[in-house]
């Protein structure tokens, strides 16, 4: 665990509080992570290689990531499409450095119908073997770029901007749930422009709004620069990310926006004529996020009861859980909950109506109580027959759950009182969970000037080292690839060069030639 | 064309008006059908056999539909979730019923990895031949079902109630976009109940919200009811339909909903321990609507000028044109427009916000007049300089496109005027679309009491016949067998027995004996 977080744990005394997890994040953060996906029920292996099920919460907070960013999107001035899932294999063909960089691991469509064996089971059909193999599409630039090919003739047309919300395919060995499946969901934005200023411009504009979705939605702090040359998507002129610090110190490119100059466009033929009559090739760019960022958003908000939701993203915002005795009572406790509920959703918060949800399902109250703390949901109001009987209500705080003597840290209040600053509740809570993890960030951060000193703090026993930000000197060729293989060593990878950092003023620690920039060295998932 | 638009074409001499489109839908309705699509830019080929590219306006008008649909199955308590796109070969094997209907047209992946070919192509890596194949999905009853087993332990855990939305894909030989394509995009309810009558009672619960989604939202009247036994999803116990008129006078099946009864919870092993601690099967439904919706909306509401689109799903409900002139009146001519939108954007129509475009793209205005039009957007408004000068706007109403002469029917008023009476417009363009189409539906339902005039009613030289309504003794097995080859043989389907209908009286039409209900004939799609 990094250390603003250890000393916080410090605070009371470790002994006193027994967590809802069985496994703390600074025992096994590998192993905490699945234990929060499974105990928040987010998501679950699905018996499909590589493939997960997301479940009613995880995609909840999916939804909410979605709605949000394609607001964004629409604002921006882009309209969504759909394109199809399947790409024929000639497109890849033409595409060779393109195809280079996903390593080929894609799954391969070969038969259109199934037979029987004549043993009770089923087989491909070899009469329906297709002529030409189809490929569930790792990213859509091929048949995008066929189609804006096709879209694109007059400068009038220009900038195209579009954006598909999909399901995309890349075959993974080794898998881990919204890190790495074989199949995820994102979207993906491809633009088309006159020119290369244009283009950098929108590259530029989605890493924005990449960003600040991340600080301001996720209330995870980021950081936006460029991706060394290394790291570039494939074929593209500059790629760009957001890289994100988890709570094991590790790095998570969270968002990308690429720069693709006129390669995308020379291979798919996207031309246009300008003002003047001429035929031009445009500059394209694509962009995009997944459902990585609820890994992410996981890894950089759960403790070690589980998840932490952003109220910004999350499904409930507070939940309402009468304790009901299966008797009398508990007609007018329910009917005190949900006059309850109805004073919240009145309310605003985040510049949204209150999310509530009066949690009515059988069961112990401190059961269903443990549920919801795992799953993260930010305020949880605990009714019984005597807040009911008085008026009041007992509030439990996700980001501050326990007493110092290690008991639950429910707030009596005067229901009145609560409805009256349920709202700033909710957007504290979203301002506190990005302040724990930028100070988190921030001082987990070290500055180092020689390529020793990295290798020494990286060797050190310090198990979570966080990121080190060195000085280079942009090398490219094979005098970068001795840096990676150098770094690969150490199990270490460049992250990015921020963007509007201070100009750099030393030497490289790589190469010992005068630094151009500023760049981040992390191990990362 | 049916009798009721034929009717309202007469009131202009047909010589005055020179419609949009080439081709009239009285003409040749599957090509006036392929020509709203293309010219409304909705979707187009792709380049992938059976798989559509859906463009901004198609893609628009399906997210509206799915964000209403959304709303309406979550206020129904039932959470979004999210399953593999690939589902294994053995699941289908296990369902030998199940993919029988499925008529084993699927896509089929064999391989995870692509290699060079040694003559600068690409192949399947036989290397990375999947143990098992694994098939894109075409519907997810078995997948689910699995995760189902593992989630229901106890009569607490029901109902359990989940959708996904998602791409499927059912390899077509003959597709028509929107209406038949190898991928499609849908939403899949699936509910586990603890017995039969809750089962039905959801099963008829999502029926009726696609009938009331069908009339309200689309403008579109459709009959719910049962699908006769011959048309039932494989394995289910009931399959219930609504079933829209598309002007050609053919149906289309719009939406179904299905009683599952225990089957599927047998092949699953969906149990439940009950109150008295004895274990029990599940009974379950399904239920969907895909973007064949969109291609009925086309059938039911499109004209000879393109599209014509319900404001509740259509993306903007008002277009605002400016001619500009390139010149310095286009300043001040663009400040009125963006005061226009500014006004309208304040109203409330059909219970939200109305959508306002203002469409500064260049161009000639009567070019983009032009495509509006046959895009459908329910009201356009034209400004030139002089309407800005006077504080006027000329109105286009997409319903009453044409003057009797013959000319785009404008008409002008003060500006406030129009913001004032905005809403009751689209309010009045949703009645009037649905209104149309009702009268037209019912104007062609025939009841028959024969075979014999059956027989006839559709080998007259009637193009389009419309629907007729019989009475049948509901036969089952070969005696069903009987009726369909015959209907078969006149290229016709019964659609639906309707729900709430009155008691049938007389003899079936097919078999002679009592009637047991009334029952739907037609040609469809």
């Amino acid at each position: 665990m990094v250390r603003p977080h250890r000393c916080k744990q410090e605070e009371a005394p470790v002994s006193a509080i027994r967590h809802a997890l069985s496994v703390k994040r600074e025992d096994d953060f590998a192993q905490w992570y699945q234990e929060v996906i499974s105990e928040a029920e987010m998501a679950e292996e699905s018996g499909v290689r590589g493939c997960m099920v997301i479940k009613p919460w995880g995609y909840g907070i999916w939804e909410r990531i979605q709605r949000l960013m394609d607001d964004r999107i629409k604002a921006a001035g882009v309209t969504n499409c759909y394109f199809p899932l399947f790409i024929p294999l000639s497109y890849f063909s033409k595409e060779a450095e393109h195809v280079e960089g996903f390593a080929k691991e894609m799954a391969v469509v070969t038969h259109h119908r199934l037979i029987g064996d004549g043993k009770g089971g089923l087989v491909p059909d070899p009469e329906a073997k297709l002529e030409e193999p189809l490929i569930v599409r790792p990213t859509s630039e091929t048949v995008i770029g066929a189609a804006m090919a096709r879209w694109v003739q007059s400068w009038r047309d220009l900038p195209l901007m579009v954006n598909q919300w999909a399901n995309v395919v890349r075959w993974e060995m080794r898998t881990r749930m919204f890190l790495r499946t074989s199949e995820f969901l994102w979207q993906e934005g491809h633009t088309a422009h006159a020119n290369r200023d244009d283009a950098m411009e929108e590259t530029l504009r989605a890493l924005e709004m990449y960003r600040d979705f991340a600080e301001n939605e996720l209330a995870m702090p980021v950081i936006a620069g460029e991706k060394p040359e290394n790291e570039r998507f494939p074929g593209a002129v500059g790629t760009y990310s957001i890289e994100a610090m988890m709570q094991d110190g590790k790095a998570l490119q969270a968002g990308t926006s690429h720069y693709l100059g006129t390669g995308f466009a020379h291979a798919a033929g996207i031309q246009y004529q300008d003002k003047e009559g001429t035929q031009q090739y445009a500059h394209t760019t694509s962009w995009g996020v997944s459902t990585r960022l609820v890994g992410g958003m996981i890894m950089v908000h759960g403790d070690d009861d589980g998840l932490r939701v952003p109220p910004m993203v999350a499904p409930h915002q507070i939940v309402i859980l009468p304790m009901l005795r299966d008797n009398d009572e508990d007609e007018a406790l329910l009917a005190y909950c949900e006059e309850l509920r109805k004073a919240l959703v009145g309310q605003t918060a985040l510049g949204e109506t209150v999310r509530v949800l009066l949690d009515k399902r059988p069961g112990k109250a401190t059961q269903k109580r443990w549920a919801w703390v795992k799953k993260g949901v930010p305020l949880i109001l605990e009714i019984g027959g005597r807040d009911a009987a008085g008026g009041q209500v007992s509030m439990l705080r996700r980001d501050k759950l326990w007493t110092e003597a290690g008991k639950a840290n429910f707030v009596g209040m005067a229901k009145e009182d609560f409805v009256a600053r349920a709202s700033a509740e909710i957007e504290d809570f979203q301002a506190s969970l990005h302040a724990e993890a930028l100070a988190r960030r921030d001082a987990n951060i070290t500055q180092l000037s020689s390529f020793d000193k990295l290798s020494a703090f990286f060797s050190d026993d310090k198990r979570y080292p966080g990121w080190v930000e060195v000085e280079w000197s942009r090398p490219t060729g094979a005098e970068l690839d001795a840096v990676v293989q150098k770094l690969k060593a150490l199990k270490l990878t460049m992250r990015n060069t921020p963007m509007d950092a201070p100009a750099a003023t030393g030497t490289c620690v790589f190469t010992g030639k005068p630094a151009a920039e500023r760049i981040y060295v992390a191990r990362s998932y």
